[in-house]
């Protein structure tokens, strides 16, 4: 089983500024532990990140061709005004589960509404890095 | 560590009737195999469900004397309207995880704010009763 | 043929205190008018009413297992936010049809619209008691 | 006892196309059925349609001259933004009752308002022809 | 003279838990100290308390059986969306004042409408527990 | 100076029925009246009333071939969602005075915007019939 | 006949910097052009002009105990938000008319809704200082 | 293959008036100009024009009965609120264009949404009466 | 103790001409039997009324140089839009209580929000005068 | 004549999985078929296809330089919220033809307004790829 | 070189009474800091305050009287809702500067919009009284 | 002290097409001249260009790690819909000042709101690349 952890804008900004507010957990050591959990599930998980919404959607075309079994979308800001990633993710029709490690209903107004996650089997917020694992959990099962 | 499964209106209703199209999976024994799953992980789990907005609330203040470790709440269409609930989930301040079986996003417009997830840790939708299992993994870690 | 008539919070208030607004048709002379009425179309019409929106659900549930052809439901208040309503009528598959007495449309702007009418074969307002005979007429049909 | 049947835009339309839809119950028999209904409860009842919103008010205007002692009204889309037809409604003081086929609150959008139902007695929507019979039930009472 | 203090959902829950925050005045010793000073004014005040919004309109139709003369209401969140309580307190046409412990304006934007208020004489919000007494103190005028 | 009195729909109600409301000024003796005013003037007023949105624009377009110097229009409920009116005033390029009878601010919301005014030189409301003689003294200025 | 043209924010300013737009019209000729024209209707037209919202108030108050017959009002910006202003009318109950020299359903968005005319007898706006004269004939009739 | 155009209100007026502005264009000589186009690629071209909604929707009606091919429509201002057109096209089943001469996404904000295009197979504008010629290629492919 | 009572624009005219309706309580009355109340509480009451926002504002500010305890204002009309009174509030940080006579929530749709009260201690509305008594209560206590 | 057929997000992506339902005309020959068309007419047409809002916006701005005589454009979703594809459109002032697949009017809500379009000569939509012929045929006229 | 500083409700008590906050940038100091940086400049700068909008009103219309050759403008709240301010500063066309001490887009909704700004070259916000200075700057350019 | 000038999409495009309207102010002189004056502050200003959300993305993180004391960011027409752009503003914590060339506030509706700003210390927009310069200033203050 090949699953792809599709990563958007600044998340591959996490931990390297912040420590003592996000602890070590940067973006390289949240790949690296949810790879390794990932193996555990005989589950084969690759990473990407882009801040471009351009790339995202390449990413996702190029899922099609390399026959990935599910991809675990975060897409940052873009899941509040990218319908182009929307219909990326519709045109495809692989299972995505979209992730945020905030509590999105708990922040700025513009964050409550996701127009992505339509698009996706359901939706997980809130439980930081955990929830890339909740993820894979379903995808094992 | 002893933690409450609390389900609102319609819930129990699971089961009963549509069979052919929802499976085996009734009410009582999406119950049972939760429960049943959440020892395995060393978690002492109850169930409640009620119709009443009242009777809920009644229950999460109850949670507070009986010392719970945390509440999986899915409730129903309350979700969408009930402050009173909201209200209930921050005055006892224990871990909330808000559970809902459909992919809320995908359905009725009314059904795309949860009223609720602010006072959440997190909120988990779309994966049907596996969603219960995301979140006994999360109190488990 | 075995219909409910359900009626919701304050129809119970009806005629007790503004006689001489509304005539001598209290809560009790309308259900025993109206279920007069229905014998003679040959239904068996019983009477349930409730100021709680729990017990509300409670007793539409109750209305799959005990076999009801169907179902007139004046929701009262509930009528113009309660979600939870509208999926346990949903939920059941019974057909309903919601009677209101006042014509909702020349009244306060929130009873403009109803959420619980989208799941009913139809609506009736504005006609007083009569309308129960109405839906009852329709089912008789 | 003189009643007007009054319907509006593309009413006129039904049963001649979509027969397997909508059975042989195409306008004519509809009219017809429902003058033979009135009958048995001694109303004289004339039918009048148009798809024109003017000769609509005209037809309302002319029912005050002619003497008509209620109408019953369904003025197809113009129920959604004729501020005239209810301005004439409203000029003419006799008692209205709008009534829809299909339950507007299960359609689109736009047609869950309707601004001519505040100068009406009372509305009825989702019983098919038999809607317009309930009408004359309440006229007859 | 004989009043009622009724309040909704999640007041009883005051002074239980933060007593940090809010002192030593719980539930119990503010209704204990409001009934103390009622007995000042020459007026006999009950207490009732419940989570449930059914419950609260079932108390609010017994005030005009027991005759109270007026009651003192703080609906908790009910207080911007349950219409059913407003219609409860319209339909038995004793004076209400509503009263909130904090300054409603200054919180949540849900919390700035109240759809009960337009049913009662006034609305006293922002003063504590002493909003209870001020009207109590309009009730002895 | 030749000029319109273009009245639209329901205005030809006007003291047919309700002649103890509004006096003996029906229809018919407001444009005698107005006509008999505009002559004072040196001003040729003809007068057209219709229900019907198309025969407004038929006779707005007949003002260009017949030559008229302007047109005095009180579009009924028109007024407010008439865009093809609008439309049809702007094409012919005539000087247009909107006149409303009544203080269209004082009454029902939607009467508050008017979508043709602003391809008419002004607006007069308020004043009655005499509203139509103050937009004479303007062409006759 | 005693009445009062009360003007509002800016209006002493036309005519002052761009004449060749307006014309020689300035503040001052208007006025004194209209107490000319009053003064043939046999009326006593008072001006008063004022860039504050406390003294325009301050003024409709003043024409109470002065004993003025009615006010010719052009409130300038502050028709579209003063309330304040709108209290005023209310309470001294003379007849008001309000007057804008430009057709405000031609201008910016803002300027469409009016928040004092619903106080007013009318409105009158396009006309340019005619506007004034107009309402003085309403006054002489 | 019978096909009609049919154009709605004020469209009958192009080329009268503002020869300099529009061009010798004038609704004559668009529709034979058009009618001709259509002649060339085989196809019978009949041209109505009104402006009023229910000939409007006559005509939609009697397109059915008279056996068209499809329609090609400019409903003018009516494409922005009437429904009852909206439901004219559904009933009949054809293929209509929806075709505007002006780029509607440039003018008023009001032109922006129309109701009718969703009823049709598409909608062209901006290309002037072009724009009929390419519906014509359309219907000839 | 020395509190402010700060009147708003229109309060000093009520009781001047309407006192069949509200009274002998005219806006001295109610001054001279508030400051009488509030000696008996051994508060020194001064009362400002003021018809001009910045006068307001000017007023509010000198309360902070002559070291009043606190004051209690109805702001009028100025209660619904005045920022600038609001900000006034916040800088002179002096506890403030709104006092409104009526109930506004049964009032116009724009005196429903108070853009005030959220600098203010609470509000009191829909007691009449005796809202100020009200409010010194709170002082004294 | 050179034009661009510039192609947006998700567009490359038609004809590669869902054959059976769109049928042979994938990108790549829907391209190909196009520039065929445009030989025919004597135009020199070029195709270009991004998933990048960037990179289309580089595109426009090299037409400038590339002198193109003009440019089909299909944003994709684009079209619903690129202010900055608007202004690139603007800024290199060629004559742009927006071309949609599908009848963007009767699918989602967010796709019935594009904000791109007001930068264009007009709009086409819901011809499948035979709207790019249309486009063509304009720039050929 | 002769400009004028403006400043708004409020703003005179900067540093009053919150020193420990805003250091001993009281209102005079910032006055008297940006006066002598003008000099330097070239510029004769004269400060005027005011909490009443009439009165601002009446400087900006003698600011053209007194030849003054800009202004910059901090109105304070008025900002969002003086429709008043935004009038005269259009009146004067003398170049205004709209200047704000905190970044308007961090605070408050209502303070997001500027009312007064369209009439202005520009707006600075963010920078304290430093953004005055930036001002000058501009004039001095 | 070393400082990045950050322009967002079609900001290269100045001064290439529209000298006539702009001058020779094209992006490449914009940005000489700009380092020219910063050089004489004692600021070392680089200049970045992309028309790409992403790419901007990417530089905003790489000011991070390039250690630049502050950033001059134009956003172009991202400024009004960018998340992404807030949050990487919001993530590298260093001191932004957003300009903008044209007074935003006086264009289209949809330019006056800016999603950016609140990331930002402050914002100048009206003053052409002169706004670029007093952001300098106010760094090197």
């Amino acid at each position: 089983m090949k699953i792809l952890l599709l990563q958007g804008p600044n998340l591959n900004f996490l931990g390297i500024r912040e420590k003592s507010i996000y602890g070590d957990a940067d973006y390289n050591s949240i790949c690296s532990d949810t790879v390794q959990y990932a193996k555990t599930k005989g589950i084969d998980l690759d990473c990407f990140q882009s801040n471009s919404e351009g790339e995202i959607i390449d990413k996702i075309q190029q899922c099609y061709f390399d026959r990935y079994d599910g991809v675990i979308i975060n897409p940052g800001a873009y899941t509040h005004y990218s319908y182009a990633i929307f219909d990326a993710i519709k045109s495809v029709k692989l299972p995505f589960i979209e992730v945020h490690l905030s509590n999105i209903h708990t922040r700025d107004e513009f964050r409550k509404v996701s127009v992505t996650a339509p698009a996706c089997v359901g939706q997980i917020c809130g439980f930081g890095p955990f929830g890339y694992k909740m993820a894979i959990d379903y995808f094992a099962k």
